[in-house]
């Protein structure tokens, strides 16, 4: 296109989005009117992508991580084709699929934005797929608000990016000064973002963003920067174009006042359609199917710690599958996420520190086909819960396994123990939660969890414990074992993890006493076993849990949750780690938070007696 | 000190550490050796403070961000004869309070830490209550390892200094090359370092930090230099002195495999004891006592939203008390907190769009006497759970409030809206979460929250709710509002913020129809009311739960919880967001959720009838 065609585009660009936000009567139509005229230059010149064809794995990575900028999003589909106008006007609207910040509910959305800070770091997940992996031409770009530039995960990515000298991710940065509230802090100081990325290793080219020729020429030499990730910082204007609302404060996110007006300003509705470059073809993708599973097989008997079973099985299912890849935050030899790294190096990626950055990598994986397994400490996942929450909305399919679960891991202290994860992957939308209790148990499940929809989550625990179920044992999703119980029953003991073991010891013990229970194991702690549940509370009229995790949100509310359906319930009791931990050894930790053997007994005399466990 | 007897005194620490992580049989004592002349250098000649008076608000603060090197910190407090050997060699064990990474269970300890990447942000809240607020002399040294300059939240960090001149903030990073698994990014390119903290605006220097004199140098010049942040970046080598594991892969987090041979390579014990300069004289802190709190008062049948009464009732409340501190993350208009910031300038802290960095500026200012609140989406305040799960290992007092709650935000879509937040905040522990459905309610609990022990969440709403209370009205901490009931109720339904008024909406529809229910506002959701909720359930025999939120983790598991106590239970059903919500207006989001009057008078219906509710 020529110039003045590129600015046309544009015009009609803030046109429809404009009008978009007036038709909605909310949205961001000011955002959208300042990243008009980079747009419509990629869009025009730069993106190779078929719209007719969006699972295309060649295509072009296009992600609008300042998602309130939808608007705009959804004209540049208007002006390439992909939708049409009527659709356009429906924005926002119940049932339309063009909402608020945009998600995969389009087929040209790869991932959900509208929590700022994310785009760049999801962008460096699809280029580390598409350069180390899929080795495919495309390239991912993102643009960037200049306020969501003061998010910590932005420069998690800025620097990984850099060190895996991502040269296919090319970032445009919509400098208009002014955030929600105000000013930014950089304001229009384009080279205060330049100096800094710069010193991490990026390309850095600075660009008046509302000329056209500029900006193609600021694009162009993006294209051409095959060594490291650039970075176009675009200077422009919020709500460019109208003079009621241009580089002006308290203009975010609403409609413009008088939407005609703003429209005969910027010159009327206008029809300008492109014809986007579509993508080189792509050649075949590499064999997925590489051979039977074979999963690592422990003898009943003796003990294993179930981070170790994870790495394990992980490595051999990287052996029979080609598409899955392992993903570590500087922890692998903890989680044995490198037992993994060891056998398929070139589907080992290490993102050293940075927890936002590790998670985000898996989503932007996933929208390549690849099935990611990201490892921390379950402790430090709490660090990527807005992506995980992200992800959900995205429909993402990652596993996510939490290791040095709960108190037992011993004397690193609370700050290195995972006692709220179940609590928060249990609250994430269309998430599974499995919390195994032995070797061949966790073996089975991350095999299990590779092909499930939405956010899968396993926790694994430090320490050993005994091989309590054969190798061909099998433990569907939503299920549970029932490892003690028969007819007279005067409770049931519902357990998971480290605590599966207390409660079996427990039994015996109440067993020898001449209380026979009932345990329970919930190693699928979301979906939850309901019917093995109401049975066993049919049969004992009562039920105790007991978990390595705090009272709130894990396996007592799963429990609980099992029988809110309106139906008469059991008494319930549970057993939870209600205090502080302070450093002590495994066996003093579960002692001292009450969920040892010992003190499952106790608690089970109390309910069968009737009286209040805690 | 002479340097020769610096040199001893790095040497005694790293003696120290080496017996501590032997005694303990686990720690990591190579993480600690890499640190020992920075630590011995920045004891003795330039870290003031009284460790008779740690209360003293002019000490320095000493932020050891790398808290895995507690042995280090322990044998510091040894040095400066604060602790004994014999209270040394308790680390890590049980009863101790030399835990595995520091808590404020030792007076000298500010703020937990063992997270990595929070050390900075944390001192950052400090340096600001010193430079800002307190405008005290002291200064915030962070003792950083180099893996943990991979998060993004140390970035948000050194943005924020930067940006606010905190000249008062030194940080010392220990570039030791090695993290837990091998090298870092970076290993020994201190420049790496440099060039990115420079770009942003710090003062760096460059030492090798195992050269005392070379060291104490470089502090001096971080003293002096007093118009913006300075980092020391110093080449190390992780377990320096024992050629067994100097600058060794593999030989992290794990005692010395030969103490006693280690202990002579270092020369074998010593007794150097530091007399720690103690701090200047702090002039009298300033009066925090202002005048009587006058809260606003809303008039019955008026509508207000729940967030601007609670930024309204925050701007009270600041008037009335000199302590309390405001912090947002750009979203002061949105969330209301604006209005303290026009009515108190000198308080009101902008961090920009770093939640991360919010939480951690709050849990700094805290350690000062502070009272914040800090204020964001509540979808937002997952982005940073780490912060508040390690608040609570602090034991800090903090005030957040998520606004923009649930799907009654209408078109913005799942991105935007808050629906994990009270799942993340009960598993928190020793946690308060509120959530009041008017006006009037919401300014008490502003108010009664300031002075709460632990973590207090408050979460407000965005459209415009019924006042329904006087506002005279007291709304006890663990209380609840019987809204409607009497003698023959068949049912109660428990709510709390607006699906409150569709409960009332529907117990009145009920109560047409010849049903007479109860209704309970669960304002106080941690802690619970479970003298109410027993009694409602005794006179009624069954209850439904109806929140804006997911099911898990929320107010259908507190009231669950509530009958987890091992007496006979109610029947329980209960209404949450089960779907991932599109855009839509606030009325047909909580129809298609299942959460407005009419879904809430078909759930009671199906109950009282006896009949499975979902």
């Amino acid at each position: 296109m020529r110039n003045e065609e590129l600015t046309e585009l544009a015009r009609q660009l803030r046109v429809d989005s404009v009008r978009a936000a007036d038709a909605a009567g909310s949205g961001h139509p000011t955002s959208s009117m300042s990243a008009a005229d980079l747009a419509a230059v990629l869009l025009a010149h730069h993106l190779r992508y078929d719209f007719a064809a969006p699972e295309n794995p060649a295509n072009d990575r296009l992600v609008f991580s300042k998602g309130h900028a939808s608007p705009l999003l959804y004209s540049l589909y208007k002006a390439a084709g992909a939708i049409d106008d009527e659709e356009l006007l429906t924005f926002r609207k119940r049932g339309s699929r063009l909402e608020g910040h945009p998600t995969p509910r389009l087929p040209w959305v790869d991932v959900a934005t509208g929590s700022l800070g994310q785009g760049l770091p999801v962008g460096v997940g699809m280029a580390l797929g598409g350069k180390y992996l899929d080795r495919l031409p495309y390239r991912v770009w993102v643009l960037s608000g200049d306020s969501e530039m003061a998010e910590g995960s932005v420069w998690e990515a800025v620097e990984h990016a850099a060190f895996e000298k991502l040269a296919n991710l090319k970032l445009i940065i919509d400098v208009n000064r002014l955030g929600q509230r105000g000013p930014t802090r950089h304001q229009h100081d384009l080279d205060a973002y330049a100096r800094r990325l710069r010193a991490f290793g990026w390309h850095t080219v600075e660009v008046d963003g509302h000329d056209v020729a500029a900006v193609d020429k600021a694009l162009t030499e993006a294209v051409e920067v095959d060594e490291r990730p650039t970075a176009v910082i675009a200077a422009t204007r919020k709500g460019r174009g109208v003079a009621a609302v241009e580089d002006r404060e308290g203009k975010h996110g609403k409609p413009l006042p008088d939407a005609e007006a703003a429209i005969e300003e910027l010159g009327g509705p206008r029809f300008v359609t492109v014809r986007v470059q579509p993508p080189p073809a792509a050649g075949a993708r590499r064999d997925r199917d590489l051979g039977p599973l074979e999963l690592p097989r422990f003898e009943t008997g003796t003990e294993e710690a179930t981070r170790t079973a994870y790495g394990r099985a992980l490595a051999a299912l990287g052996s029979a599958r080609g598409d899955v890849v392992a993903l570590d935050a500087e922890v692998g030899d903890s989680t044995r996420t490198e037992y993994f790294g060891k056998e398929h190096p070139d589907r080992y990626l290490e993102f050293y520190i940075a927890e936002q950055q590790l998670v985000a990598g898996a989503v932007g994986l996933q929208t390549c086909g690849w099935v990611p397994y990201a490892s921390t400490f379950a402790a430090f996942l709490t660090r990527a819960h807005d992506f995980v929450r992200m992800a959900a909305v995205s429909r993402a399919g990652i596993n996510l396994v939490g290791s040095h679960a709960g108190v037992s891991i011993g004397e690193d202290g609370p700050s290195q123990m995972g006692l709220e994860d179940l609590a928060m992957l249990r609250s994430v939308h269309g998430s599974t939660v499995l919390y195994p209790c032995d070797a061949n148990q966790t073996a089975r499940l991350v095999a299990a969890m590779a092909d499930l929809d939405g956010v899968r989550y396993l926790r694994t625990s430090r320490g050993e414990t005994p091989v309590i179920y054969g190798p061909d044992e099998e433990f569907p999703i939503g299920g549970s074992k029932v490892l003690r119980g028969g007819v007279g029953d005067k409770a049931t003991i519902v357990a998971a993890g480290v605590t599966v073991h207390e409660a079996l010891r427990a039994a015996d013990a109440l067993a020898a006493d001449g209380i026979p229970v009932r345990v329970v194991d919930l190693y699928s702690v979301k979906p939850v076993d309901v019917d093995t549940l109401n049975d066993a509370a049919g049969a004992t009229g009562c039920v105790l849990t007991v978990e390595d995790h705090r009272p709130e949100g894990g396996i007592g509310d799963a429990v609980a949750e099992a029988f809110s359906d309106g139906r008469p319930a059991p008494r319930l009791a549970r057993l939870a780690v209600r205090d502080m931990p302070l450093s002590a050894t495994p066996e003093e930790q579960l002692h001292a938070a009450g969920i040892d053997a010992e003190s499952i007994a106790a608690a089970v005399k109390l309910l069968v007696e009737r009286i209040v466990a805690h």
